[in-house]
């Protein structure tokens, strides 16, 4: 593997770096990483470390989703929702957030009321406390409207869940159909109206992730499905796992709607974000549990092999494709 | 006191929503601590909770400094002691940070490495980690350049600091002369050239604190001086704490470079920001050793009064002015 490149002097932000996918991992690689004296091995959704005889889990998002509101959410209940899921992902129970606000002069105060309100029945859902926050307004022409960070702390009660503990032979376990956030907010984004108003499927994931940690299924890993879309995120995984995964394109669940707007708009399902969805890493002998406790909408789409670290999909049409992380970005501002 | 009143349909955000003076406390007031149902009296400069058997400080700022690079510092560093800072000000020894950047499409990578940079040096002086981040890049002309939020996790070892514990009879001590930081951004990004370029005071103020901690200097309550400067601070603490406090502004240091930029500005220093200054309330017979620990530039400015909680100043020809908090915005995006 070559080394990552400094930037030149030349090089400037493009869209393409906020999309989760290639250009979002080399950044990390060439700038943040190095600086931050972290590994991309541990990459996950949040750190986890250890104070006194406890782990926490901490983690960080920003918010900068274009239209603030759309169809099933507003920037508010995704920020928190998008938050209190890194931190279940990490196997922890979220606890306090922090919210920072950068807010656009001439922005409407009512507005605000909307989005601050649905920030507080999404953390009362999700039983974290609002704890902390910050308010920045910057002129007109500045920002667009407002962004919102989230910060959250979590507590760890059992094992941490982390990519370097998935195992051959593991299932891959998707909880429900994909795609709906992204095709709702491109289609909200866009002014394009379909036979039915999809809606996002922003929600919160750690009451169910509590279940199946309280139920004592044997997770290995389970890491939430945003920037990127699903695709992007297993190859995230397979290559922190050094593991290879086949999936099966058939058994991935997606909704008519969306699979028809993804048609229309010329989007790949598998590349598209979701707000309210996982993947789950158990042993084969522990899929059934699991699925039950998610639910009818869970299903297995693939297992993990001893291959080098490549995802494939079977398609539709039996063939077999080797699956990459989004290059570029279809999809820009979906969270 | 009458009712907080909600904003109506036609409000909008204004520059001085985010000055930290009195529009920001109403919109805390009106917008933020209704929802997340806080109380304004418990107000410090992060949240303090517990688990397990350890108290805890968490706290979170967005930086949306203009010009990102000023002399003294850049918004990398500024973020990273920021943050430190507000934990040191909960009595907390800084442990983690994150960081979400909001870049701007255009915006040159080799600038983002120097302020990367400089975030890795900050935290390194403070002994702190940066171990979770996120990045999102929003269109050109919909951002500037980028924004940097920064929340951060401490370890409370002794009693937590807050203004509740200010006392009567308690001495105000300030730990340097004021104004630097935002005399310094101003001059910078009016170009204005005076006789000695002034730079910015930003500097983590934890290892301070943990030496006045560690020494058992009987702390009250400290509090970094920030957006609003040392008026606007003062007047919260005394509002927080119930109780009234007298300065001499004669004893407020001032650089003699950044009184006569301020005069040449309009500016009142006692409303301008520094991002490496302290305030500190001890009871009177702990003063000398306080003094003693922060060094040669600190100072008794004033002290907390049994009165009804307003602050007065005596002025430099002697008489008695109520001081309030900033009142619009005279120095926009200052951190």
């Amino acid at each position: 593997m070559s080394c990552p490149t400094m930037t030149s002097q030349t090089e400037k932000v493009l869209m393409a770096h906020g999309s989760g996918g290639t250009l979002s991992s080399q950044l990390l690689d060439t700038v943040f990483l190095p600086a931050f004296s972290l590994s991309s091995e541990s990459l996950h959704d949040g750190a986890i470390f250890t104070l006194g005889d406890q782990q926490f889990a901490f983690t960080t998002d920003t918010y900068v989703v274009n239209p603030l509101f759309f169809p099933g959410g507003n920037i508010g209940d995704l920020a928190v929702n998008g938050t209190v899921n890194d931190l279940a992902m990490c196997g922890a129970v979220p606890q306090f957030l922090s919210c920072g606000f950068v807010l656009e002069e001439g922005f409407d105060l009512s507005s605000l009321q909307r989005i601050v309100s649905s920030m507080q029945a999404a953390a009362q859902k999700c039983g974290v406390e609002l704890v902390t926050g910050d308010t920045k307004v910057v002129e007109r022409g500045k920002g667009d409207g407002v962004f919102i960070n989230t910060s959250g702390i979590g507590l760890i009660r059992g094992p941490a869940l982390s990519p370097k503990k998935i195992q051959t032979g593991d299932v891959v376990i998707v909880s429900g159909d994909i795609g709906r956030h992204g095709t709702a907010i491109l289609s909200e984004r866009e002014g394009f109206t379909f036979e039915s108003t999809i809606e996002s499927d922003t929600m919160e994931l750690s009451s169910m992730m509590q279940q199946l940690l309280k139920s004592q299924v044997d997770i290995h890993c389970a890491r939430d499905i945003t920037r990127g879309g699903l695709a992007t995120i297993l190859v995230e995984l397979a290559q922190s796992a050094g593991l290879g995964m086949a999936i099966d394109e058939s058994r991935v669940p997606v909704n008519g709607f969306v699979r028809g707007a993804c048609e229309f708009l010329g989007l790949d399902p598998l590349y598209v974000a979701c707000e309210g969805r996982f993947v789950l890493f158990v042993p084969a002998s522990e899929a059934k549990k699991a699925l039950q406790i998610i639910g009818p909408a869970a299903c297995i789409i693939g297992e993990v092999l001893s291959d080098s670290p490549f995802v494939t999909a079977k398609t539709s049409i039996g063939s077999q494709r080797i699956i990459d992380k989004l290059s570029g970005d279809q999809l820009p501002r979906i969270c």
